[in-house]
């Protein structure tokens, strides 16, 4: 039976995320409704990992079985038709023999763009970006931003920036159980548009990341690129492993999944 | 009592269209409800003409009364924290004397975007593009789509573009009754833009638009750019009277009410 990788862009605005759910439209639902009107057949596509609701992807690498025989080539065209405007199959060949979409990966990068404050009215994004960024409430310093960054490179605890779990608590306040909030980032860093918009973009590679991290680390980073927060705080924040020692979660509607290398 | 006069950007793609109809999620109706929420009084706001399903706008002009008394500025900020990000109120005045954002409205410019075909692969539209374009499936030329955009320039009778009404259909046969389907048009033109992407926007500026009427325009006008139809039946299909004689309506995404003069 010959499987597949594909390669996705989603807008996850009409999305509640990645993971098929009962009774709610997910993009793994829609692709796997897809699959089935185009072959007949029942697969659950498996993601490089979830992104949530809002959330929007550049290059979700996606990997299923099938067992008709299809052109790589047709298969492309064919989803295209079926899938919504909202989803695009970038590409689509055979897998190598034992390749799993999220079992296979390597490193993944994300990008979260915000638009700065510009002027004294605050609120007014356009509306056309407003679902594809966090519209800043605060002036930003693009240096403190990456002054923040930067103290993150590196293999770290991210507990601080992990969505609070209650069984990871639990793991992680006893002596004996593992600590799973470990990952390495190899990329993390802000860069800003030219041109009258000037969007922020912060993009981060790691071997992994945790529930809401990316959110976490940008919310927290904006503390202090506004300075509320002393950048030389961050090391201390993660050295707390603590979630409440971190800055508020950012909206889901800024982040992207930009690729995912194998 | 103070009347208002507004500038409003929106996305239209979750709107059923503009005009306020019950149980559905209008964009008059969700800015009748912004302005009831502020002030406690119940105002139907005028716009300078309905806009359809899925249409957007960069500069619909609005006008209303108030009893209230606001400062233009605190306004503008109030309506912005309480609608939606998909409409954000670009600019608030107090309106002239008289002023009617329909009755006083001289011309009006609408937009319309195309992404032209650029590969074999004709269906991947950028997810992020999709709700604002058209993407075409047929390669078009440039010169000829404004070869045939020429040809409406001028003060013509509409009715081969206008939707199909059964009550003008009826007074279009009279040779009694005023036949009210000639508009001016005072500018017909493509432009595409640099870059990988080369958006084709059509730009119109008339005295008035009948329903349908650009997207109608558009529909025939890429008949023209793919070589399906001279572009010098132009003038013949105007000459009909008779919607049958033009192209297809094109999709609503691609439209956007640019501007309007006073």
């Amino acid at each position: 039976m010959p499987h597949w990788r594909a390669i996705l862009a989603y807008d996850g605005t009409p999305y509640h995320g990645w993971q098929v759910q009962p009774g709610l439209i997910t993009v793994q639902g829609t692709l796997a409704e897809a699959l089935l009107a185009l072959t007949g057949e029942t697969v659950l596509p498996q993601g490089s990992g979830r992104t949530d609701t809002g959330v929007h992807a550049l290059g979700q690498v996606v990997s299923f079985p099938l067992n008709a025989k299809i052109p790589a080539s047709n298969l492309l065209f064919a989803l295209n038709r079926v899938l919504p405007p909202s989803i695009r199959v970038l590409s689509v060949a055979e897998a190598a023999p034992g390749f799993h979409a999220r079992h296979s990966a390597v490193r993944k990068t994300y990008e979260y763009r915000i638009l700065p404050r510009i002027t004294a009215l605050e609120t007014i994004c356009p509306p056309f970006l407003a679902p594809y960024v966090w519209a800043s409430p605060r002036a930003l310093s693009l240096d403190l931003l990456n002054e923040a960054a930067a103290h993150v490179v590196g293999t770290h605890d991210f507990s601080s920036f992990a969505a609070v779990n209650p069984d990871q608590a639990h793991r992680n306040a006893s002596p004996v159980l593992p600590k799973e909030n470990t990952r390495t980032l190899f990329a993390s860093y802000w860069v800003q548009d030219p041109g009258p918009e000037g969007l922020l973009r912060y993009r981060v590679t790691g071997s992994g990341f945790l529930h809401h991290m990316v959110r976490n680390l940008v919310g927290t980073f904006v503390e202090a690129g506004s300075e509320r927060l002393p950048a030389s705080q961050i090391p201390a924040i993660l050295a707390a492993r603590d979630r409440s020692a971190a800055g508020p979660t950012a909206p889901a509607r800024g982040l992207f999944l930009h690729e995912v290398e194998y």
